[in-house]
């Protein structure tokens, strides 16, 4: 009985895991999207978030399941609830990718980052893709050290926020207020990305230690 | 036994509506900050948030110890999980409370909205503070009837944010690239205010009724 609730609670982080990874391609395609002006990608990631949604209903269920069938206490109820609120923030990070793909959608057969934000919206983009990656592993392996580095990484995504900023209010803009507000938007969509990945992560390290969240920041 | 615990539903429930009375405020005194360039008010809702956050805290610990202590069935499992994702709704709320009155700050003493977007925002501003007020109710009552109304007050919202982009992206727009992001990122974070509300209120008909959240597109 035990042993079976365990797999249980193991077959749930793989399903969050397994949702990670869905989010990771739906970055990384709303960024090709994004970058080439490329339709059929921006429609693939706006279809595609349908699935994330229903995963995350599957994981829900049977989340609630475990709680009111086996009524766990200690760190097995911990790692019940905090699988509720993790799979809550990935949905939201599916969310966001639709949302760079609807703005790459918008202006499609041209492309909304204008040359001179080019680098700074490239670079927040992989840094996100490559925190959402990093999450993934950090939720398969439950690794605690990991998930410290991965805040590390928040702070280069803050810097590029802030240098995305001084790029597009600076006197050398010339691409006009509508691609100024796009990559306004787009560099809030991607650090919420990394923002939620950070969480993610700080939940994994709660369900491992016990180590409460208001010292976590969450 | 059951009557004490019950008592104990009712008081988190209780606490989240005292939460959602203080995003409320916080929303009115970060438009007041932003519509009058008053940098105090702006530093009073910046610095009332780790009030709303300790009160998240609170809520947290005691859901789950009701969850570790009584292990609820049905109905009362339902309400103690929807308490612990309303709480993080609300507690967001104010964080993008706080996002409004950072903006205010950063350009006082000038006002960040220009003359130009000054009615629209102005409006997204009231709708949002008009939804949290009555998503306090709407805790307060169970009041199930209020919540499918307040999604009609979302769809008003969602009319002024595509009304917003007209303005600032239109050829009458003059007030500039800087003003133009403000005020796109101001109009992300009314609108992201609002979503909150809906989604605590479907939380709410979701613990009265047992209706799935995946009906309710939560």
């Amino acid at each position: 009985m035990r042993h079976a609730f365990h797999d249980q609670l193991d077959g749930i982080f793989d399903d969050l895991a397994g949702i990670c990874r869905k989010v990771e391609s739906a970055v990384h395609l709303a960024t090709q999207a994004l970058l080439t002006g490329r339709v059929d990608i921006a429609e693939q990631v706006i279809s595609g978030d349908a699935e994330i949604d229903r995963d995350r209903e599957r994981v829900e269920d049977t989340a609630l399941s475990v709680l009111s069938l086996q009524a766990p206490v200690a760190g097995d109820l911990r790692t019940v609830v905090s699988a509720l609120r993790m799979v809550s923030e990935l949905e939201r990070m599916g969310d966001l990718s639709v949302h760079v793909a609807k703005i790459a959608r918008l202006r499609t057969p041209n492309i909304a980052v204008p040359e001179q934000a080019h680098s700074t919206i490239a670079r927040m983009a992989e840094v996100a893709e490559d925190m959402v990656r990093r999450t993934a592993r950090i939720i398969e392996d439950r690794d605690v050290d990991q998930a410290a580095e991965l805040q590390r990484d928040d702070v280069e995504m803050d810097q590029l926020r802030r240098a995305s900023f001084t790029e597009l209010l600076g006197p050398s803009w010339t691409a006009g207020v509508e691609a100024a507000v796009d990559v306004a938007l787009l560099g809030r969509y991607y650090e919420r990305i990394a923002d939620h990945a950070v969480t993610v992560a700080k939940r994994v390290v709660f369900v491992v230690t016990g180590e409460s969240p208001e010292t976590l920041g969450a």
